[in-house]
C-alpha cells in the first residue's frame, strides 16, 4: 500500500514537518479513511499558538471528513446507526474513541470515557500516526463512532459536524426544546451561527446574538438569529430570556447572560475551554429565580447522530459553506494556520484531497 | 362564630402583639382551619430579626398543620390527589396560593406565579387577618394546594412538611435519583437533615455531612448521613460527589460544594435565600467536567406530594420529632422566638392548639 503523507506540529513557534509514512496494518475494529477535508478549529489554533499544551509531535486537526478506504476484514462494516457501510462511502466520525460500555459512556458520558482516544491530540508514533486530519489518512480505531453521511454535503460543512456542529447539538440536548422559547448566543463563532441555525430550526421565538463584533452579529442574522447586541459597556441586555448559551467563554459573557435569565431559566455553557477568571454567580438569583447552569464538553454519541441529521436536514437552507472564508492544500497548511491566526475568520479549510466539491459526487 | 386570635408582627425589634378578630365569612374556594401547630423555620427568624423585610403588620408562621373548621359552600371537598376531604381531617397546605392554570405553573413552577399569595408572609388587614401560622386559625384561599395527611405523624413533624420537606423535595427532584450516588450536604439545619433522610430512603450509597457545628454533624448520622466533614480552613472534602447540596447560603460551602463534584455531578443549590457575596466558579471546571448548577426556591405541586409521602412513609424511621426541642404556647410566642434566636436549635415549635399529641388523635 502507498504512504500516507501528514503535517506534523512539534511545538509552537516550529515550523509545521510534513512527512510520509507507510500506512501500517488494520487492527481489529479500524477502518482506514482517506481524509477529504479538515476544517481548523479554534483549540487547533491555540495550540498552534502555544495557548494550550498538546505533547508533541502530533497531527492536528480534529474537524474531518473523509471516505473509507477499507477494513480490517473482521469489521461488521455497519455505521452507529446500523447502515451498510462500503469502500467509498463518505464518513464523519467522532473526535474520540471510548468504550462504549464504559461507565461513563452508559451514564451518556462517552466523552469522558477512562481511556479515551481523541483524533487531532495524539502523539505521533512510528506505528500510530494516522490520527490527524493534517493527514492524507485518518485509521478509525476500534471504539469510534463512525456516521454515513451523503456526498450532497458540502466538505467544507461535512468537516465541522463532529465538533463544532455535535457540541452544539449536545448544548441544545442540554437545553431542551426550543420551540417558542427566547434564546441569548453569546459568541458568534462557528459554534454561535450552528446554535442560531439550531435554535431556528427548533422552532425558538427570539434569537439573541451578543458579540464584540459586529460583522459576525450580522453574519448570525443568515442563521436565524433576529436580535443583535453588540457588546460596550453600556449594552442593555434582555432580561427574558429561557436559555442564554455561552460560546465565548468569556466571563463577562456568562455573567451578562446569567443576569439575563427569566425565572426558570436555563445558562449553557460551552465556551470556557480555556484558563480565564472565576465567574461571579449570584447563587441569590439563581435560588429565587430556580436558575440552571449546565457546561459540556464535545458531545456523546445521541448528539453526534443529531449533529449529523441536522447537517443533512438543513445544509442547503443555512449558508454554512460561506463560513470556510479560505481554502489551502494540505502541503500549505503552515500558511492556513497563519492566516486563520491573523484574520480570525469563522473557519479555514483544508482540502486535503485537493479535490473539488463536485469531483467528490 | 367565634373570634379567631393571633400574634401580630410590627416589624423588627417590636413586640409581637395578640389580637382578636372576628372570623370572616368564607369566599368561594376557601376552607377554615383550626391550626394546631407551627414550626418557627428560619426565613421567620430573619424577618423577626430585621434581616428580611416584610411589609407590616403580617403575621409570621408558615410551616404548620391544623384541621379542617368549614368549607365555603361551594368547595368540592378534594384535596390534590382527589381524596375526600371532611370536617375535622388534618391537613397541610402549600405555603402559597396560586393559579394552577398559570404559564408559569404549567411549567412546573407554581411557586412563581404572577398574583402569589404566601401563607405567613401576607400584611394583616381589618378583613384578612387569617393567613399565618401564629394563629389560631388560617384561612386557606382558592389556588391553595391542600392534601389531607394522617392523624399519626407527630404534630410537631407534620408543621414543617409544607415548608422544608417539601423544599428538600424539590432538590431530590432536580438531582435525580440518588440510588448508589455519593452525595454531599452542606448545612445541617433542617433541610439538611431532611436531605440526608431522604438521600438515605432513596438509596444514596455515601451521605457525607460538612458544617462547622460538630453537634448538627453528630444529629446527621441518625438520618442517615455516614460521613462527617467539619469545616475548618484544612477540612479535606472529597472529589467523587455525584450530587451537592447546598442547604447552608455559604458561598465558601457552594465552592467547596462544586470542587467535591466528579466529571458530570450536580450541584443543588437552596440554602443561599440571603444576601451574600457572589459565589466564584471556575467556569473551565463546569464545562470540562459537565458539571450542573441547578437552583432551587420553594416547591412545586408535585414536590409537595413527594413531601407528604415521604414523610407518611418515613416518620417513625428518622427521630424527627426530636428536631423540635422546645415547645411554647401560642401566646408565648415572642419568648419561642428569642429562644431559638438565642440558642439556634433545629427548630422551635407552637403548640398552637396546646394538644398533646395523643389528644390530637
Amino acid at each position: 500500500m502507498k504512504n500516507a503523507t501528514l503535517i506534523v506540529f512539534n511545538g509552537a513557534g516550529k515550523a509545521l514537518e510534513e512527512m510520509e509514512t507507510p500506512i501500517p496494518e488494520l487492527q481489529p475494529g479500524e477502518i482506514l479513511i482517506e481524509n477529504l477535508y479538515t476544517t481548523i478549529c479554534g483549540s487547533d489554533l491555540h495550540t498552534f499558538c502555544g495557548l494550550r499544551n498538546e505533547a508533541v509531535p502530533t497531527v492536528l486537526g480534529h474537524e474531518i471528513v473523509g471516505e473509507i478506504v477499507s477494513f480490517h476484514s473482521g469489521h461488521n462494516k455497519k455505521d452507529y446507526l446500523g447502515n451498510l457501510l462500503e469502500i467509498g462511502d463518505r464518513v464523519t466520525w467522532s473526535i474520540f474513541a471510548s468504550n462504549a460500555n464504559s461507565d461513563k459512556a452508559r451514564a451518556g458520558m462517552p466523552q469522558k470515557s477512562d481511556g479515551l482516544f481523541k483524533y487531532g491530540h495524539a502523539t505521533v508514533t512510528e506505528t500510530d500516526a494516522l490520527h490527524g486530519g493534517l493527514s492524507t489518512h485518518c485509521i478509525l480505531k476500534n471504539g469510534t463512532t463512525v456516521l454515513k453521511i451523503s456526498k450532497g454535503i458540502p466538505l467544507k460543512v461535512a468537516a465541522t459536524i463532529n465538533c463544532a456542529v455535535a457540541t452544539v447539538a449536545g448544548a441544545i440536548r442540554l437545553s431542551g426544546s426550543l420551540q417558542g422559547k427566547k434564546v441569548l448566543i453569546s459568541g458568534v463563532g462557528l459554534l454561535g451561527v450552528v446554535c442560531a441555525a439550531m435554535c431556528s430550526a427548533d422552532g425558538a421565538q427570539e434569537i439573541h446574538v451578543a458579540d464584540v463584533n459586529e460583522a459576525r452579529l450580522n453574519l448570525a442574522t443568515s442563521f436565524g438569529a433576529n436580535v443583535q447586541h453588540l457588546l460596550t459597556d453600556e449594552t442593555l441586555l434582555p432580561n427574558d430570556i429561557d436559555v442564554a448559551f455561552d460560546m465565548s467563554g468569556s466571563p463577562d459573557a456568562m455573567e451578562s447572560g446569567l443576569a439575563t435569565l427569566a425565572v426558570g431559566g436555563t445558562a449553557v455553557w460551552i465556551g470556557a475551554v480555556f484558563k480565564n477568571r472565576e465567574v461571579r454567580v449570584n447563587a441569590e438569583r439563581v435560588v429565587r429565580n430556580l436558575i440552571t447552569i449546565k457546561g459540556l464538553h464535545n458531545y456523546n454519541y445521541e448528539d453526534f447522530v443529531a449533529a449529523v441529521q441536522f447537517i443533512e436536514n438543513n445544509y442547503t437552507k443555512f449558508p454554512f459553506e460561506d463560513l470556510v472564508s479560505a481554502e489551502f492544500s494540505l502541503r500549505d497548511a503552515e500558511s492556513a494556520f497563519n492566516y486563520a491566526v491573523a484574520d480570525k475568520p469563522i473557519r479555514v479549510g483544508i482540502n486535503v484531497a485537493k479535490k473539488t466539491d463536485d469531483e467528490q459526487q
